[in-house]
C-alpha cells in the first residue's frame, strides 16, 4: 500500500476547482481516496454551515466521477473540515489516497493510513462512556485497516464527530433523552473531550481507569499527545483517521508529531521541524518548505486564564470566541515556523494535549 | 538624564495598583514620569472606551500623587493606550520616566525619551496636510527635547491622535467641515496612516513630496520603519513620543528595533533579539527575559488578502475586525520569541513598515 | 396568470425539505417557479455563504425536477437570499410561481409577477452609471413581463446584484480596472444603492437627473418607496423581480406596501395591515396571520447617528455589523405587528426609503 | 416622602455632563440621590468594562458634590449599569431621588423607591441557596425601607449581583471554594436566576419550595414578574431597589407594569402604557411622551429555539450573543410603542417572567 495527500487552497467553501483539475490531470485517483481534511471559511462554532457546504460540494463532485450518489460518498469517505481561519491561516483542503496495489520493500516505514467510523451517536451519547468506548475501537480498527502495529507508530488521530442545535438538543429532551449540557456550543465540547479520552485510551496513553465518563472535562492529566477532535452538525457518527508510520506501506511520505507544553511552545514546531530535517532556524526555508504536505494543530486557552503567570482575555471575551482567539495566535506561530499558512488548527483541545497545549503534526516527503 | 521603563500586569482597564505600589515603595518618582503606553482590554475600535478608563484612572492616581488636577496630568503626559489583546498577548502598561539629573559618562549611548504635542485636530484635519506636517515638526521637537541627535538613532516613535464617533462627524458636517471618510473607523485609519507619514518625513524616510495627503492610503511604498500610530476618542492632538539612543543619556536601557516585512517574518524578531543580545534560539531563555522591558509591535493584513502567495480571510470577515485578527496572529508570533505576552501589538500599521508588514522594537537591558 | 407564493422555513441552509415535499405532493410545479426570495443563517456580509448554499441546494433539486442543470436553474430562476436573521427573525425561503394559463377576469387586480435580468456586472461597474441604468432597464422588462401597466401598481422590486471579495477586487485592479471603494463590504453598498436608484428611475419616483452616479450613497433625497436591493458573491448580475398589481392576472393574492420613515416607524406597519384589511391593534390576531403569505422589510441605521433626537450606537460599533443591529431592531417591530418571524428583512438599505427609514411590502391572500 | 426620577442621555460611559449641569442648576440635589440606574455601551458581557467606568465617573461626580470619597458613594447608593444597547437602544442613565421631608396627603398613592444591600457574596455563593434567601431578606428590607406594604404594590425590583473572571474563578477554585460552573459568562446567569427567585420568593410569587437552589435554570415555571437581575464585576453585593407605590409618598410619579409572555407579545406594551393613560395606538404619541419618567425591560431568546412555533437562531449564534440579538429585538418593541428609546432593556431574564417572556415597567408622571 501506498498513501498519499494532496492539498488544495479553497478560494470559497464551495470552491472545489483544484481537485476537479488533479483528478482531470490524472494525479488523483477518485476510487482511491479515503479521507478528506480541511480548514473552511466559517467560525467554526455551532452555525458554521461552511464545513456542510465544502462536504457536498467534494462528495457531488467525486461521486460524479466515481457514479455513484454523493450520498454514499459521504457515508464512505470522512470529510473532516474545522472552521475558522483566523490570521494568518489560509482555508484549503487536503486529500488522503490510499494505492492498495503499490509495491512495498517492507525495509522503511512509509505514512500509513487507516479509517473507521463508530456506530451514530445521539444528543445523550456526547460526553459520555459510549462515545468514549466506541471511539477507542474504532481507532484500534483504523489502525489494523492501517497496519499500523505499534501505539507509538500513530503520530495523529483525527475524530470528527456530531453536533447539535439547539433545536436537535430540545426534541432530544423532549423525547426523554438527558444531555450532558444544554448548550450546544458546550456540548460540541464534551464531543471533541470524549472523542479524544478514547483515542488515548486505544493507544494505551492513559490507563483504562482514566478514559471515563466522570473524566470527562474533568481530569486534564488525562489527554493524548496525537488527538485532533473536532464536530459538526454534518456528521452523526464519529469518523476515524488514523495516520502513522507503518512498514507495510511504501511511498515517498512520511509523519512525525511533537506534543505542545502550551501555546508558546515554539521549540515544539521547531523540533518537530528538525525530526523531518527541516531547517526550521527558525523558519523552514522556501526550498524545503514543499516537502511540507499537511499539518495539523490543535490548541486551546488555558483554563486558569493565565500563559506563563500574566493573564490572558481569552476567556472572558463576549465578542469573539476563544477558539478564535487561539486559533489565531498558535496557528501564527507554527504557520510562522513551517512558513505554511495552508494548516488544520483546530481548537477546542480538551484531552488533546495538556491544558492549554496541544498537538503538532506534519506530513512530509521524505528528507 | 536617565530615562527607565516599569511594566506593570493590568487585571483590569481600571486596575493601576501596580504603579500605585511602585509609587509608595519609591520605585517610581511621579514627577519623573514622561509617557505611559499600553494595551488594555477593549476591541481597540471606535466603541473600545477601556482606553480612556484607564487614562482616567492613572491620571488620578498620578495626580494624587502629584498634587495637580487630573485634567493636568493627561495634558502633560501622553497616555497611549491601544484596545485588543488577542490570543496570548496580556493587558499592561509600561510607565517611562526620565530622571533630569541622572550623571552622564557621555561614552556609552542610552534609551532616550522624547515627547511632544500637535495642536488639537478636527474631523477635516485627519488624513490631511496639516496632520502630516504638525506631526513631523513634533517628531523633530520630540527628537530635540530627547537629544537624539540622528534620525538613525531613532528607533520607535510613538504617535496617538484622535478618533471621532459617528455623532462628532455628524456635528462637524453640520458646521461645515469636509472629512475624508464618513466612517468612523475608517476616519481611524487615514489619522493613524498620516500620522506615519508625518513620522517618515521628519526622520527622512521618505521625500518631502512623498509625505502629502495624495499619499495616504494610497502609496504604500512611503513608509516609516519606525513609526506607530493609534487613534482613540479620548485625546484631540497627535501625542509623539520618540525613543532612541543618545550618548546624552546614561542608564541601564538600550533600544533597537527591526521592520517586519510581512506577518510571517518571525526572522525579524529574531534578529531584533540578537541585535539586543538575546539568545532567541527561537525563544528567548526564561533567564533573559527580564533583560526585556517593553516591547512594540505594529501589524496589518496584507491588502491584497494573499500572504506568500496563499489567501488570508482577514480583509472579508464581517465578524472579527480585521485588527482583531492581525494582532493576534502577529502578537503571538513575537510572543513566541520573546518569551513575553505583555507586548504593544497594535494593528492599523498603514504606512507603517510595509503593505503587510510593520515594525517590532524592544527596549532591554543592556547586555 | 396566476402568481402564488409558498413559503417554507428552512432548518438549516441546506434544508430544502419543504420544497421537495410540496412539489412531491404537487402543491409546487417546479415548471412555473419563477423566483425564490429568503433569509438564511448567515451574517448577512461578505464572508455569508449561506446563500450560496442554500442556491445550490435548491438548483439542484428544482434542476432535477425539471431534469435540467442545476448551473441552468439559477440562470433562469432568480434566488434571492440575504444572510441574518437576527433576534426574533426565522429563517425561510419563499417560491414564487406563474401559472401562464390560468383563467383571467380581467375585473380585479392580483398579484403580478415579473423577472428580468441585466447583463453581468464587472468590480469596476457596482456603484455606477452603467449599474443605475441597466437596473433601470431591467425594471421596466420586468414590468412588461408582470403586465403590470403603471408605476404606482408597482409594490416591491427586489433586485440581487454582485459582491466581491477583496481577492477579487485584487484581481479587477491588476487587470487595470477601477472601483469607487476598496473595502468589499463597502462595494456592497455602493451596488446596493446604484441599484435602488435604477428602480427608482424606472419608476419615475425620481428625476433622471437624480438617477446619476454622483448621487449614489450622497443625494439621499433620492430614493425608491419600492425598492429592496442585496448583494452576494453568489450572482454576477443584477436579477429583478418585480411584484405588483395587474387585472392581468388573476388568483387569491394580492400586494401592498408602505414606506418607514425612521426605524421607530410602527404605524407605517399597522397602516399597512390595515390596507390589506387585518386587524393590527397592534397585532394581527393568530385567526388572520395565516393571510399574510410573505413579507419583506428594508432598513437601515439612521446616518446622523441618531433616532428621533437621540443616538444610537449603531455605527460606531466595531463587534456587531450596523446591519446586524437594524434588522434585529426593524425585524422585530414588523414582526410584533405582523404576528410572523419568517419575514425578508434585510439592511442596507441605501436610497431604499428615507435616510434612516426604509420599506415594508406583504403579499396576502385577498380579504 | 416623595421620590423622584430624571433621566440623562449618556454620549460616552464617561459623560456625566447631564447629572452635573441638573445638580448646578438645583433640579438635583445629590444628597437625595438614592439609585442610578442605565444603559451602557458595552456588550453587556463578562469583558464589559462600561459599567464600572460610568460608576466611576459618576460616584466621583456626586462624592465631589457631597464632599465625601468616590468609595464612598459607590456604597451608599446603588449604581446599577447594564452594557449594551443594540439596535435603537439609547445609551443613559436615570437617577432616582428621594426628598424625606416632602408632605404627604395619604390619600394617593405615589412612586415608593426603597434600598438595600445583602452581604457580599463570592464565587461559590452564586447561584445558591445563600444568594436566594439573602436576596429575599434584601427585598423585605428594601419593601420596608420604601414603605410598600403589600406586595401586589411593587412593580419594579432591580437587582444587580457580582460576577466573576476567570481569573477570579480560578483563584476561588485554588482557595477550595467550588462553583456550579467554570464559565464566567455561564455564572452571571446563575446570579441572576438566584436572585430572581430571591425577589419572587419574598414578594409570594413562588413557594418557599420553589425558592431552592435546585430549581436554579431548572425549573423555569418558578418566576418574577417584577424582578429584574443583572450582574456585573464592578460590585460584589447583590444591590436591590424596589420600586412600587405607596400612600406614604407623595409626588407626580406612579408605576406599573406588565408580563411580557413571550419575545412578541407586543399587547403587553400597549396594554401597559394604557394601564398609565399613555393612548399607543400602537404608539404613543410625541406629545404623551415626556410623561414617561423611565421604563424597564426583561427579556431572554425563549430556551426551545422557537417563538411562536418557528425556529430562531439566537441560541446557536457564535458570532453574536443571544442577550444582544433578543435586546436588540425586544427593545424595538418597546421602543416603538413607548416612542422611547432611552430603555433599560436588559437579557438574561432567567426567573424574570416565563420562559422567552420577561417584564416591561414604566414610570410615568401621573395622567
Amino acid at each position: 500500500m501506498r498513501a498519499d495527500v494532496h492539498r488544495f487552497i479553497l478560494k470559497e467553501p464551495s470552491d472545489v476547482s483544484g481537485l476537479r483539475e488533479a483528478m482531470g490531470k490524472g494525479i488523483v485517483d477518485p476510487g482511491q481516496i479515503v479521507a478528506v481534511i480541511g480548514k473552511t471559511h466559517g467560525n467554526g462554532l455551532v452555525n458554521d454551515y461552511t464545513r456542510g457546504f465544502l462536504t457536498l460540494c467534494l462528495s457531488q463532485l467525486i461521486g460524479g466521477q466515481l457514479g455513484i450518489p454523493a450520498e454514499r460518498v459521504a457515508q464512505r469517505i470522512p470529510f473532516v473540515f474545522s472552521g475558522g481561519v483566523e490570521g494568518v491561516l489560509s482555508p484549503h483542503y487536503a486529500v488522503f489516497t490510499v494505492d492498495p496495489d503499490a509495491a512495498v520493500t517492507g525495509q522503511e516505514m512509509s505514512l500509513a493510513i487507516g479509517v473507521a467510523f463508530t456506530p451514530e451517536f445521539g444528543v445523550s451519547d456526547i460526553g459520555g462512556q459510549r462515545q468514549i468506548d466506541l471511539t477507542a475501537e474504532a481507532v484500534e480498527q483504523a489502525m489494523a485497516n492501517a497496519r499500523i502495529e505499534r501505539p507509538k507508530d500513530v503520530h495523529f488521530v483525527q475524530v470528527k464527530g456530531p453536533a447539535f442545535t439547539r433545536g436537535d438538543m430540545v426534541a432530544a429532551a423532549g423525547a426523554g433523552l438527558s444531555a450532558v449540557t444544554d448548550h450546544p456550543g458546550k456540548l460540541m465540547g464534551f464531543g471533541r473531550a470524549a472523542s479524544a479520552l478514547g483515542v488515548a485510551k486505544a493507544l494505551g496513553e492513559i490507563s483504562p481507569g482514566q478514559a471515563v465518563a466522570s473524566a470527562v472535562l474533568r481530569d486534564f492529566t488525562a489527554y493524548s499527545s496525537v488527538a485532533s477532535a473536532s464536530a459538526g452538525l454534518e456528521v452523526r457518527a464519529n469518523e476515524v483517521i488514523v495516520a502513522g508510520l507503518s512498514s507495510a506501506w511504501s511511498g515517498p511520505l512520511t509523519i512525525a508529531h511533537r506534543r505542545m507544553q502550551d501555546a508558546l511552545d515554539i521549540e515544539s514546531v521547531t523540533d518537530l521541524a528538525r525530526d523531518l530535517r527541516l531547517e526550521a532556524a527558525p523558519q523552514v526555508p522556501a526550498a524545503q518548505v514543499r516537502r511540507i504536505r499537511a499539518a495539523f494543530v490543535k490548541c486551546e486557552a488555558q483554563r486558569d486564564g493565565t500563559i506563563r503567570g500574566r493573564p490572558h482575555t481569552m476567556l472572558d471575551d463576549g465578542d469573539i470566541d476563544q477558539q478564535r482567539h487561539i486559533r489565531a495566535a498558535v496557528g501564527a506561530i507554527v504557520a510562522a515556523v513551517l512558513n505554511d499558512t495552508a494548516l488544520f488548527v483546530s481548537g477546542g483541545a480538551e484531552h488533546q494535549g495538556p491544558d492549554g497545549g496541544g498537538i503538532v503534526a506534519v506530513i512530509a516527503d521524505k528528507a
